[in-house]
């Protein structure tokens, strides 16, 4: 069975060893969100397919979900002593590694993709890791601070402000005019079934809809496409979800983020068994859904949730 | 008292503490060999430079006398678990964050001797530390491997192949097209006195001079020139200073080496007290000589032997 995956961080990465451990056979592709890729100290880091990566390939730091394990700051506190930041993204000595194997691979004129597919080489995560396009998009966010109207990375409003303040607007900057990467077409086209994790549906999976042709593609397999909520009793189980919600108009609930993503585009969608009163109005928008427990407390839980999106699948295909 | 310095890495970085201990209240200049510099990780790394900004600014690994203190190696292990090199460059995790904050800063458009006050501005190493150009310079050395006849950036000749094989040539490669940095000419034809520390009158000092402009201006200066000699009892105190002195047909020692820079360049030169019996033939050649202690086991010690080159140089003057 090959399956593809609209990845973004953390929620996605742990989703996938769930899917990983509930179809071991699966041939699985992740399409990875780039949109919040940034530039720091002249380096070109990629958060999101680090942590899939990561994840899967046994280097994650567990506790926080990001970031490498039995990390060290050496190099970020003597950046520091040099006055040079900024201080507030956490990068570690390991994961420095990281961001300079890729920073001097894409200088020799490598594209992401061959690039990410260098680094997998050494993580061996078991699934096809795909950049959603080798081209440059940033997700940036409209703020108002301290009375100004301020357009920032998503970088610095998820982790500088800690989405504290309201998102105001969320855009992919570049998305427009980028190209899905190399594979990315392909896989979707020769998907059985594709699988939403319960990701962030804007900065994330939204993101990664947002590259022409991808939406497209999905909407056009004509095999099932399964999400699974990242909103959990009107509230996103971890992230900002709801913040970036309210900035494209979706409210923070299972069923208004299945009726974001639309019937066009989701055959079946998962909610939390606290969300089962929710149920019949998802169906009522064209989509069929089922209530199951959806927190990731362990990889069997997640496991759980995998299966239930598999069996979801194959109630739709049948 | 202005004091122009030309100055390599290990010998010419501990030469200049002991002569801020015996003149404190002179104004120093140091004119820094970037021919040592090197492309590694996709960084730009300055080993002279670095080590005198160390060194001077109380950073320096003491031990080994080049990189820093109390060091570790993360960023270097994850490299080589990606099967990233080389290995035989001893990049520490403190020392990475130095050529990260370089390699931003020149990609953002700043030239090298920019780049190096910035740095300085952190380590206050009280003296002006000038790269000698701001064009790239890249010593190489021919060496036969195996029976085949290489070209090896000098880094690779001193540290990988340990100078454990013959250099038949040593090439500056770009100093021909290269300038004087910001301030060089300046400092030069401003000097009371020039000096050159026991550093390698070939890779280190002789890289120095052969950017064009700046031997004519040292010969110009109308002030005294005293070096200090490298070579104690026919063997350099430390490096492989004897090996690119063979592939310029230089024999290692003292007076050999006090030739080889001349009487039109140089007006004093200190050997050591092992090798009092050349004295006459240093004078002989139109250099003013004189036989004391050039080990530099302390900074008293140092501090000696910068005290008797200032001196070396009013005897000259007067």
């Amino acid at each position: 069975m090959r399956i593809v995956v609209l990845a973004g961080g953390i929620g996605g990465a742990r989703f996938l060893r769930g899917l990983r451990q509930a179809a071991p056979e699966a041939d699985v592709t992740v399409i990875g969100n780039t949109g919040d890729d940034i530039h720091l100290f002249g380096l070109k880091v990629c958060p999101d397919l680090d942590t899939v990566m990561y994840t899967l390939g046994g280097g994650i730091d567990e506790e926080q979900g990001w970031g490498r394990e039995g990390e060290t700051f050496r190099v970020k506190e003597e950046l520091a002593a040099y006055g040079v930041g900024p201080e507030w993204f956490g990068l570690g000595d390991r994961d420095f590694a990281t961001h300079i194997v890729r920073t001097q691979m894409l200088a020799a004129g490598y594209p992401l993709s061959a690039v990410t597919e260098a680094l997998c080489a050494r993580w061996n995560p078991g699934v096809r890791l795909l950049p959603m396009s080798d081209d440059r998009v940033e997700t940036h966010v409209a703020v108002t601070l301290d009375g100004e109207r301020r357009v920032v990375h998503f970088q610095e409003y998820w982790v500088r402000l800690r989405a504290a303040v309201d998102a105001e607007a969320v855009v992919p900057v570049g998305a427009e005019q980028a190209k899905p990467g190399p594979g990315v077409l392909e896989a979707i086209a020769a998907a059985d079934v594709i699988l939403f994790p319960p990701s962030n549906p804007v900065v994330s999976v939204g993101t990664i809809l947002a590259v022409p042709g991808i939406r497209e593609a999905v909407a056009e397999a004509g095999v099932p496409v399964v999400g699974l909520s990242p909103i959990v009793g009107g509230a996103p189980v971890r992230g900002m979800a709801d913040k970036v919600l309210a900035a494209v108009g979706v409210e923070a609930t299972a069923a208004a983020v299945a009726r974001h993503y639309g019937s066009g585009l989701l055959d079946g969608w998962l909610v939390d068994t606290v969300d089962a009163a929710v149920v019949d109005e998802v169906e009522a928008a064209g989509i069929r859904c089922r209530a199951v427990p959806l927190m990731m407390t362990d990889t069997e839980a997640t496991a759980a949730m995998a299966r239930a999106a598999l069996a979801l699948a194959e109630e739709v295909r049948a």
